[in-house]
C-alpha cells in the first residue's frame, strides 16, 4: 500500500526536493510512497490569482485568503478523504516520534504549508486540520516543515530501512535521548572506545548504554527526562494522556 | 557579506535543494549567501572510501568514522576558521529561535549532517561542535535539518525578508505563540472576522492580539508559557541565562 503524501504549496516544486535523494528517493521510485503537491494558487478566483491579502486589523505582511485554502482543502480532501490534513505552523503542537509513528501506519497526509504572516484562523474552525509545528524557529514557510515531517515518516514505512535498524532503540522512541556511539578505530587521537564496549560482556554493554542515555537526557534535555519519569510513575493507560494519537 | 553555508554530508545534491526557491533561492542568487556542500567520502582513506563501521559493542546499523569526519571538519575548519561548527543530532540542544537570530548575525556555518546511528562520540570530545537537535522526531539524516535550519537563518539575513515582515511580532520572537490572523472577506461561510480587528482602534487591537497570544501559549505550550513568566520575573540579566547564545 502506498503512503500517500499531497502538500497543498504555493511551491509544489519543492517536493520532492531532498526526498528525492537516497533511501526515500529510492522508495519513492518503488512506490512506497508518492508525493502529489496541490498548487494553492489554482483554487484563486480572480484574474490576478490572488492568494493572500493584508492582515484584518493591520500589521506587517500578509495573510493566506480562507476561501482560498478552503478550495484548495475540499479538492485535495476529495479525491483523497482517508488522509489526515495536517497545516504546518508555529502555532501547533510540535510534533513528536509517537504522532511520526503514527501517521507512518497510513494512509499518508495532506499538508497545509503556509507561507507570509500565516492563515486565515477561520480554516481552523471550519475544517478538521491538525495543527504542527516543527521546532520552537520561524520558517520562510510550511514546506520545509512538511520535508523534514515526510522524512520523519517515510523511514518508518515497511521496506525502507533495512531490518537491521528498526529504530526502537533510537532517541525519543523510549522517551530518553540515544546513547553515544564508537566505532573503529579503538584509538584516534589519544581517545580510546570506553573499555566496557570492548569486553563482550552483553548484559554490563546493554546496562552502560542505559545509564548513559539516562545520564545524557537528564543532563541535556530535563524536560525529556521529566516526562520519562512521569510515563514511569504512572499506570500504562495514564502515560500517553498527553500523547496526540 | 554573504553568509557561507558549508554543509558536510553524504549527500551534497541535496543542497540547496528546496532553498534555491522562492526567497531564500533569490537571495543565493544575489549572493546574500552562498553555500558549498563538502562531500564526507572524499576524506575516506581506504580504496573502498569507508565512511562508516560497525558500532562498538554490538547493536543495529552503523556509525560514521571518526577519523574520516575529523579530517572533513578539519579541511572545512581550515578554509573558513570563523565559521562555528554545528551538528545536526537528536542527542543535541533544541534549537531556538534566538540561536537562529543569533546565527542569523553572521559569519555562517559549517554544518556536520550525520547519516546511519550516528557520529563517533569521540568527534565531539576532540572537536569544537555545537550539537544541535531540530525537534523530538528522528530523521533519515541530518541533510533535513540543516536545510530547515539554513531556511530559519537565511530569511533574518539583510534583504532577505521585504522591510514589511521584520519578524518582530512572529512566535517566539516574544517568547509567545503568534496571535490568529484573519483577511478579507469578512464574512465566509458564515464567519466573521472578529469585530475588534475591523474597530480601526490600535490600541483595542494590540490588547486583543495581545491577550490571544497569551491565551494561546497557556492553552496550547504550557512549556513555553511558563518560561515566559519565569523571564518576565526575573532581572534582565537571569531571563535568557538558559539560552545558548
Amino acid at each position: 500500500m502506498t503512503f500517500i503524501t499531497v502538500p497543498l504549496t504555493l511551491y509544489p516544486d519543492m517536493f520532492p526536493g531532498p526526498l528525492g535523494h537516497s533511501m526515500a528517493g529510492r522508495a519513492l521510485e518503488a512506490g512506497v510512497w508518492s508525493c502529489a503537491p496541490v498548487q494553492i494558487r489554482d483554487f484563486a478566483t480572480d484574474k490576478h490569482r490572488t492568494v493572500d491579502d493584508t492582515p484584518a486589523g493591520g500589521g506587517a505582511g500578509m495573510v493566506l485568503k480562507v476561501d482560498v485554502l478552503a478550495a484548495a482543502i475540499d479538492h485535495a480532501a476529495a479525491a483523497h478523504p482517508d488522509l489526515p490534513i495536517l497545516a504546518m505552523t508555529p502555532r501547533g503542537t510540535p510534533i513528536t516520534q509517537a504522532r511520526v509513528r503514527n501517521l507512518s501506519v497510513g494512509p499518508g497526509a495532506i499538508i497545509l504549508c503556509g507561507r507570509f504572516e500565516g492563515f486565515d484562523e477561520r480554516i481552523f474552525d471550519a475544517r478538521a486540520i491538525e495543527q504542527v509545528s516543527m521546532g520552537d524557529i520561524i520558517l520562510s514557510g510550511g514546506e520545509m516543515g512538511a520535508l523534514l515531517l515526510l522524512d520523519a515518516c517515510i523511514r518508518l514505512l515497511p521496506g525502507v530501512m533495512g531490518a537491521a535498524s528498526s529504530g526502537d532503540d533510537e532517541s525519543f522512541e523510549n522517551g530518553l535521548l540515544e546513547y553515544p556511539h564508537y566505532t573503529r578505530p579503538a584509538s584516534w587521537e589519544g581517545r580510546t572506545i570506553p573499555e566496557v564496549l570492548r569486553s563482550g560482556d552483553h548484559a554490563k554493554i546493554a546496562a552502560w548504554r542505559k545509564q548513559e542515555a539516562q545520564d545524557h537526557t537528564r543532563l541535556r534535555r530535563p524536560d525529556l527526562w521529566e516526562r520519562h519519569i512521569d510515563a514511569r510513575d504512572r499506570p500504562a493507560s495514564g502515560a500517553r494522556r498527553k500523547e496526540k494519537d
